[in-house]
């Protein structure tokens, strides 16, 4: 492998040198602390790994708040213990046992490609992603249950209703952790699910009373 | 799972509208063709979902450029086409397959939880992570091949030579992956490895030559 | 002095930018009011400079409402004109006898850790706070007097007890203001004394005739 | 004083009631681990009492991340061992020591009744002041330096000049604490100085290069 591992590209170095400098710089004394005291995240977010959501700067991010878990799709699977290599399902677990966050936020967002690719491969118009040795197609049919709820209400816009469904779907899996259910039950955390429109900017949450998403 | 789901703390909605008014605003041009034309990221990162570490922010990262996926350790497994969910495979095949990114940063950090848990449950201290149940021990077993390495050097800081390790292993597993040895090959893209130091800002990087994480 | 004030860390530039864009906005018309007309706040709060306590959203503040004292423990000293500086009896007189405030409340809270301090002092554990030198050990010096009340009703909970105390010795201390006795004696102003649970969230308040705290 | 401590007033009843049931309600959580695990606010602030000045709303502060001490004026006395009572000295002894809070801001602001009434003391116009009884006129005397500095310079608005001397009195009488001092020194903790103007909600900060107030 190690000849294929490169320096750092300069413009990377430079950037870094910049925030050295400067944000590093007036930060100094809290980064300090909090590697000798450890974090102590209020909250935890699973959101995509698309690079148009700036998941720190929405939320005015503090170093030291959020614990932040990025995958395709924003997806979280079912509760399988089955002593397979789970990523999600551990940062989730590490998250609620052992941080013991307070928000659990699932942040989805629109033109997103993972739910596009769901899309159409549950439509049978991408037959590559249907291929067992595709690790983006296999990953996207967590969210093959909500395509399904989508087919049947029959939308205007039924990729948007499917980037809608990534977050429910994924809620309801975290409902599958028994530690999950456990922290809720006992009022110890909440859940959260948002959906950003890359584009205009704008938050809407999924509102359990209606059963929607509703702008902020 | 409905029932659980609540609004978004009112703490967060006042940031996020705060991000709107200036952030997204003077961005907003910007923004609009990101929707519309879709994301081009140059890089993709792996990093952890540690809250200390500001991926973004360190590199200076505008709108669009990094495609970043984050999880518990920084952690990559080897290929394993076996038809499971692998959130981590999934978000590396999409960005070397569809995104062709020019860059695979691997970016770990220092005061690192998880390889904390990992050197304790290989020492034989931590018997809650080696239950089959737990989700974290199973996936910081991927870094296992590190902890013998670290074990065989006998090192005076032994949990911060396996936070390199950690950067290593994952070089090392992405370099199983077919279409990543192909984009590496046809010199499409590059690896990279660095590790953060939280506490003094700094970064080391991993360098073939000498085959040690020498200071940017 | 100069080489060690820094410019302000830019995450709170940003949420300051939030702040002025949204709410400051929409409030613009009722703060040049406020600047121009002077502030008429109805209540005094003398409040615990405590990160957890906020005083203002409990009690839905509103820009101009209450003038906030924050020290630690939330005391008050008695009446002592000897021409040294006295931050807390200087709040109390520029709000009675300059702004004429209508209530005066004492607002204690739970989890402490002024009044545990003092706790800790009086009962001989914490040396340490009993030097002259220090600043916080003299200014808990002020709740003594609670202390030998709660060690002679011997309660369960000692430390909540004195908790309780601070608010009522505060109360008591305020009453050797010459000003404060006029202005309760004429009617123009009513005393209060509350106790937060920072944990539910709860507050008791001091119910005269049963000289208790009781739920609201 | 029993009879002179009556019940809240039900519009403050109804507007705690309303938080409850609201921001506490959706922030329960993160309430109980702040009571069970304790603060560990980041910065602590020193403002005035004044009703119009909206610390933590401005800074979109988080339940938790300061440690806000308010006096009349936002004033430190310089360092006085002298086994008196000292709120203000004491609040900074905790913050610095005991929270080893990172940032320590002094925050200023317009239309200050403190700054006015010490301008008019100091310029002979306000006797009542000036008499060795009043609190708020001997506590004002902190700032009789500034005044000095002010009347040399001779600006177009002595008040305002002076309400900035009212921030960079405090800044050098906090340099006088020992305890400060080291902090600076060892790099645990950074100096700021800001002045906010009511009326149009903007903030300028003290710059040590030129030694001005710029605006933010």
């Amino acid at each position: 492998m190690r000849e294929h591992v490169k320096p750092l590209p300069t413009y990377l170095v430079s950037r870094y040198q910049g925030w050295h400098a400067t944000s590093y710089a007036e930060n100094r004394a809290w980064y300090r602390r909090l590697a000798d005291e450890g974090q102590r995240p209020r909250s935890m977010i699973i959101a995509c790994c698309d690079s148009r959501v700036h998941v720190s700067s929405m939320f005015g991010a503090d170093q030291g708040e959020f614990f932040i878990h990025r995958n395709i799709a924003n997806l979280v699977p079912a509760f399988t213990p089955d002593g397979d290599h789970h990523g999600t399902s551990a940062a989730v677990e590490y998250a609620v046992q052992s941080l013991k966050v307070a928000h659990l936020i699932v942040l989805g967002h629109s033109n997103c490609g993972g739910v596009a690719g769901c899309h159409a491969m549950c439509a049978g118009q991408a037959p590559d992603l249907e291929e067992k040795s595709s690790f983006t197609g296999t990953w996207l049919n967590i969210l093959r249950p909500g395509y399904e709820r989508v087919l049947e209400r029959a939308p205007a816009d039924p990729v948007t209703e499917l980037e809608r469904e990534a977050v429910k779907v994924s809620l309801e899996n975290l409902m599958t952790f028994p530690f999950v259910r456990e922290a809720l039950d006992a009022e110890r955390m909440t859940l959260h699910g948002l959906r950003h429109e890359i584009g205009e900017g704008t938050l809407e949450q999924y509102v359990s009373s209606s059963d929607q998403f509703e702008p902020l």
